[in-house]
């Protein structure tokens, strides 16, 4: 496990996402693992956290997800970018070795039965709330986030430090096709 | 009217919002007007296109949708810091001069009895899908875009342009307290 992972305490998770990243959602259920990338995930609520994913019925991970329960939803950085746009093109019902050629490494965390991936700057773990007629018409997904990591180089003191870090650390914006934006300067109210 | 909006087809609307913007929503019901920031919206469908938004019960805005059935999502620029900020603290319930306080400037579309920020980058009309349970139990509005407006000096072909616009164009994304940081520089598979 990455040594500079940190825990978030749950009322302050939304900022992971406040802004708006592209996202990785990872799942597994008997023994098999799947990573997908996400643009449309959104917080939903500030304590307990919650978040929506849209997850197209073709998707393997929703599957999975809608088997075990559970699911991660992890920030991806410009260094993963080649990584993001893969799991976000491939499925792993053609490609079995999908997440290999993605370049995907994954890591636990104690306690829980689910996969995370290594190299991302934060991590919400999330407890499926069932809701069949969201799932159904909309592919829409509602979690509670039951627990929060981000990479304390770019996320400490409940605040992302894009402006300071590593700029490959910078969250992932996709508009379409494989085209992203990386997150810019800080602007603040009373500049 | 801003001379320089252009309709955007509504296949591609979805790509207004897709890099997680911070948006603007307005709203109006038998006279009153109203505008709202939210930084949880998110794209829900591409065709026919349909976008989620988070609007607490103590919203007036939320309680115009609610008798209207229709919504305005704008995106917001960093030359609207300042307005954005303050339509996101000021409530209309205390505040009537709310939208006088924040610099908001509205205007009409033909056909459309709904209220559009001047200023913003890209507006998406929309109609309420009502979901009762959403509604009340996640404070969740599910809209569908019947139409969709860009600013073409940093929107156009179907693609946002931030690169080669006016940075004063470029979106915001909240994090928290008054803190935004804009949208940064593209990033593309391939680079």
């Amino acid at each position: 496990m990455d040594s500079h992972i940190s825990p978030v305490d749950l009322p302050k998770a939304y900022r992971l996402i406040n802004h708006g990243p592209t996202v990785l959602v990872s799942a597994c259920h008997a023994g098999v693992d799947n990573v997908m990338a996400a643009a449309w995930a959104c917080a939903l609520d500030f304590a307990p956290p919650k978040l929506t994913v849209v997850l197209d019925k073709s998707s393997k991970t929703r599957e999975l997800i809608e088997r075990s329960g559970a699911f991660v939803i992890q920030v991806p950085t410009v260094a993963q970018l080649r990584l993001t746009n893969t799991v976000g093109t491939l499925s792993l019902s053609t490609e079995p070795d999908k997440l290999k050629k993605s370049g995907v490494e994954l890591f636990g965390m104690a306690g829980l039965d689910l996969p995370f991936v290594a190299g991302c700057s934060a991590w919400l773990a999330c407890k499926l709330i069932p809701e069949q007629h969201n799932q159904q018409t909309y592919d829409l997904f509602i979690g509670e986030v039951v627990g929060a990591w981000a990479d304390e180089r770019v996320f400490s003191d409940g605040r992302w430090h894009f402006e300071d870090a590593d700029p490959a650390l910078r969250s992932l914006h996709h508009v379409a096709g494989g085209h992203f934006y990386a997150i810019g300067e800080p602007v603040s109210f009373g500049d």
